[in-house]
């Protein structure tokens, strides 16, 4: 049989090379290549098959997930990959697993926290994953705020052990990923008390179970905490509950490296800086951006293909109906979010370069630029995630009825993803963070402190005070200058007037409380104006590849006035713009979604997902939509036979006029 | 063991009469009371348990569906309940199944559209279940537009029997509840062909299951689609697909009340006017907007409660953590929201009013307000199911982590109501008629047409068009007048704009598609108008109980500033407002949050749900949440043991570092 493509025709329309584009989207070419090569292997590898994972039963299900993990790591072993590599192929599996946790947080954390003798007791084992590790954190009565978990961990001098315990139903530890189920050890987070003394939260490495029959050791209950969102999904990971009955552990399993307990039970700092943690926040945080962006793609992905497949309304003389991608309906939800992806694709480049820089510094004991980067990659954090749950689910509305299908594979798209917004800093809450980063660096700009990095624009607060924007012509949206200066009067505008109200209350924290859902919307505007200025410096760079440049221009253009246009009121309440400049943007965003129409499928394709890690019906690389929707369906268990299980017993009596005869 | 209720002191500081509240809620005190009978009903009776629904696998799903459906008809008829008391208990089992689709939409399609002689043969089949019945539009390829189905029904007058046919795999009929397994009938669309000419799509009955062995009859081709998104929710439902290959049926099933076909072929009109149709729509989109209120309320109670009992942060001297709904962040997403809910049950309250009047009118063949009938219920199904889907999310979001559990309910609520944004008319679809609708109203006003209704404010286009907001202190925002105007101003001079920016096309249609992302603006606008306008009617009722109506008035107001804050920038843009102005309606916002702060969980237990129907952990009455997340935790499948399935063959060899003898 021929192959079909039904997205040819789309194909040819494209203005750029492709090809190139996949290299600008990968990063480099050697991170293409890696990721081509990896995705292709578990593409073509029917073990790492994933169609059936929204019918199966939970414990189906989960024994699936812990016979590709443990097949996925044989095949790392067996094709001597290389950490990179490794991690390409985990991400590829797209199947979560308790291997996230062992190697995401475990091992980092012994990493970061442990002192070298620890790291040399520990890596090994878990390298070699001769044990499994998780990170317990979170309690059921505690997330946020980490400072009031209730675990301790109780120094005993007399046997030279800490004692952890769980005193309360609220301390149990609650949601760790690879803990219901898989993991044998954990580092727990505890309040350290010693001689009565409380010191605060401390990490500590507890065995959880047996190595010899992984049964859960002596003194601690272990379970998973049950089903979560949607099918499939993180259903595959065993999330867990776990409750320690005063559980003794050596002292040497306290990580050590920032602060010890000494043999007589003293309590003392070591001269590793503290801010080291900011460190390890700095790079979980930039990997969540990283995956935003991911998932924003995927999502745009499928919605864009098989938009341009879909037809509907518009017929003319019995021809073919209209594109649904033609609609500028569709095309003004849509395209914002294919410009999202690249966007957020950028601004997880450049906080990969923030990571290296703040890791060279923290080396160097210059602390100077951490809270800049912190309040930056949390805001980072909260915004994309946040546009990226939403705009899953509008790639899912996007693509009508059919969208509800799970062989569309937006349903779990969207369920595997929205974690994100609450794992790592629920997203108000670093929101908050930003806002009290942005008064305290306006508070201080009387006393002439330079602000640095992705605020140094406050330094320029009285011009951007007073300033107008300068647009004439729907065309002056397209200078950078006009839009980036738009963004930085809006944020300190908006800022100032947060300042100006806090300043009226006596009590500040009380003032920050009330204002607060302000005070998160100045925050947001800072985060955006990050991302818009990431985009601008990107074009700024030379990218080879014929149109290559130009596409990225159309869509950074997209993304910042669909931007000012969803926010025209603060752009407008600070007499920033007038309603006439307003207007014009939105002129010029509508040309340009016009401009990105014949290229949309193209700048999908860049991403290079393949069909088996997209998961998705509606968005195949091929457009064969209807026909390979009409074969899935037939996979349902529910299809098995034509005459339904509790036909004999719950229809037939209905039909029948028997009901009182039925056993109900 | 004493009866533990954390939420009596939250319940102590409500300053209204919350019984009386239930009543207003309810819409009278005989619904109330047949609403709170049928609610205790499957509450106390174990057959309608649900909380394992969200981890049974689909053929155990279906068949527990079955069975409750059957159950439950069998009560209906034992109890001797009455339509409304049947249809109660129906809407309190809460769970989607066939008999949905065969009391909402088989039997009423046959009553619209059925000759007397018609509903004579089929109605008491119906009635007493002896044939189960769905409702077969959509195909495979076409949703929105029906004038676009495939399906043919073409007239044989050598045998006076039509035949049906699926011409194309696109034609399949696709997404029709309780056609995948159950329905023994359906009405089916289909595009009329006599002597070789199309007369467009109309209903025909069509049998398709044996009523002896269930088995599809020949040359019909039936099975469920396959699993939706969510687990439990939709998926007990059978969505089916259905193909014809030349199905004869007699000519007496088509449904001929509207048009016939005679013995000889002939296609004509009866003199039955064709607007009919049209109060059916009326009716069907009343009742999604009255479900609307119900499911947004119920994510709102369960947010509600759960954000009284859930702590962090904030706890002074070891003292307990803040209520997290003292938090003006977590104030300013979940109060809106609960002020949604009482606004939307206003709105649907007052559509069945509108419903009635319509259906008078129609009788009288009096079809002067239908169009802005349409229009207005098109608008509000398409606003209110928006809002809803996106405010269960966020509900979802506001509970924090334990809001991704499946026994927080809120997974599953959401998963269950987003397909009405999709189904009954696309909403971005319905929203371009209401657009539609507003243009043309405008375009007429200069030839003096009145406008009625919902639509009357445009008669005042020259005072709205150029008047200006007189709110100057924050309590000015407190006046009905004032906040209805503001709505009218903004909704008519957007929609002005966007018929002075039509204007400038040569061809309307280009016009019109080209503009169509702004239009959609234009018609949200004139929705939220009449949904406060509805509220602001509601509270000039009067409304009995201590505080209730003053619980109301505060409500509202919130409902309306914060779409007022939300879309400044259109109040700005179109110069109604000045940024002071809308600054000021921030303030009395916020102002309004801290008031209804206190009256928040009976505003919620004003809804009257049971735990059954709230089916979350979270949303308990009586706030008792860890223990119950805990004891819910253990009865997941993967809890069954503590090693779990695959751990030998998976886990083990790793462990043990024996990948290579492993069978992987």
């Amino acid at each position: 049989m021929e192959a079909v493509d039904y997205l040819t025709d789309e194909r040819k329309k494209a203005a750029f090379d492709v090809e190139a584009m996949k290299i600008v989207w990968a990063g480099s070419r050697h991170a293409f290549e890696v990721s081509d090569r990896m995705a292709k292997l578990v593409a073509n590898d029917s073990e790492f098959q994933k169609d059936d994972r929204t019918m199966l039963p939970r414990k189906e299900l989960f024994r699936n997930t812990l016979r590709k993990a443990a097949y996925a790591w044989k095949r790392i072993i067996e094709l001597h990959l290389s950490e990179e590599e490794a991690s390409e192929l985990r991400f590829y599996m797209d199947e979560p697993a308790y291997t996230d946790l062992h190697w995401g947080m475990f091992v980092p954390a012994i990493k970061g926290q442990g002192t070298d003798e620890q790291q040399q007791e520990w890596l090994p084992l878990a390298y070699k994953m001769q044990i499994i590790g998780c990170y317990a954190q979170t309690e059921l009565g505690h997330g946020s705020n980490v400072q009031g978990l209730e675990t301790t961990a109780t120094f005993d001098p007399t046997t030279d052990e800490f004692v952890i315990h769980s005193p309360t139903l609220t301390s149990c530890k609650w949601w760790p990923g690879g803990l219901g189920k898989v993991s044998t050890h954990a580092v727990v987070y505890a309040r350290l008390i010693t001689d009565g003394k409380d010191h605060g939260v401390h990490g500590f490495i507890v065995q959880l179970r047996s190595l010899e029959d992984h049964k859960p050791l002596p003194r601690i209950t272990l379970g998973d905490i049950g089903m979560k969102f949607g099918n499939g999904a993180y259903n595959t990971m065993d999330n867990g509950v776990l409750r320690f009955d005063h559980v003794r552990i050596p002292r040497n399993q306290m990580l050590m490296r920032v602060s010890q307990v000494t043999r007589e039970g003293k309590y003392k700092r070591s001269d590793v800086p503290w801010q080291l943690v900011y460190g390890t926040m700095v790079y979980v945080r930039q990997q969540i951006v990283s995956d935003a962006s991911c998932a924003l793609s995927r999502a745009v992905c499928i919605a864009t293909r098989y938009s341009a497949v879909r037809r509907q309304f518009g017929s003319q003389d019995g021809g073919p109906e209209t594109q649904v991608i033609d609609y500028k309906t569709q095309q003004s939800r849509l395209f914002p979010l294919l410009a999202s992806a690249y966007a957020f694709r950028f601004a997880g480049e450049w906080l990969k370069w923030l990571y290296t820089d703040v890791t060279q510094r923290l080396q160097a004991n210059d602390f100077s630029t951490l809270p800049e980067a912190h309040a930056c990659t949390a805001g980072l954090k909260s915004l994309t995630t946040t546009a990226t749950a939403d705009g899953i689910e509008e790639c899912r509305k996007l693509c009508g009825g059919h969208g509800y299908l799970c062989s569309s594979g937006l349903p779990e798209l969207f369920a595997v993803y929205v974690p994100a917004c609450t794992y790592e800093g629920d997203n108000t809450v670093l929101l908050l963070q930003v806002a009290r980063f942005l008064m305290k660096t306006l508070s201080q700009l009387s006393s002439g402190k330079q602000p640095v990095g992705t605020i140094s624009y406050m330094g320029r607060n009285e011009h951007l005070m007073k300033c107008r924007c300068s647009v004439e012509r729907s065309e002056d949206w397209l200078k950078h200058t006009k839009v980036l200066e738009a963004f930085e009067a809006r944020t300190i505008r908006i800022s100032v007037s947060c300042a100006q109200n806090l300043s009226k209350f006596e009590n500040p924290e009380e003032g920050f409380a009330e204002l607060s859902a302000d005070l998160v919307e100045a925050a947001v505007a800072h985060c955006q104006l990050i991302v818009v200025s990431k985009f601008i410096e990107k074009l700024q760079q030379d990218i080879p590849g014929k149109g290559v440049k130009q596409q990225l221009e159309t869509l950074c253009g997209i993304y910042s006035l669909s931007l000012v246009h969803k926010h025209q009121g603060e752009f407008l309440a600070t007499s920033y713009l007038t309603p006439k400049q307003a207007s014009l943007a939105n002129d010029q965003l509508r040309s340009l979604l016009t401009k990105v129409r014949p290229n949309a499928v193209a700048l999908v394709d860049a991403f290079s997902y393949t069909d088996h890690y997209l998961g998705s019906i509606l968005g195949r690389y091929d457009g064969n939509v209807y026909p390979k929707l009409y074969e899935a369906a037939w996979k349902d268990p529910l299809n098995e036979s034509d005459v339904p299980d509790g036909y004999h017993e719950y229809v037939r009596p209905l039909l029948k006029q028997q009901l009182h005869n039925a056993r109900l």
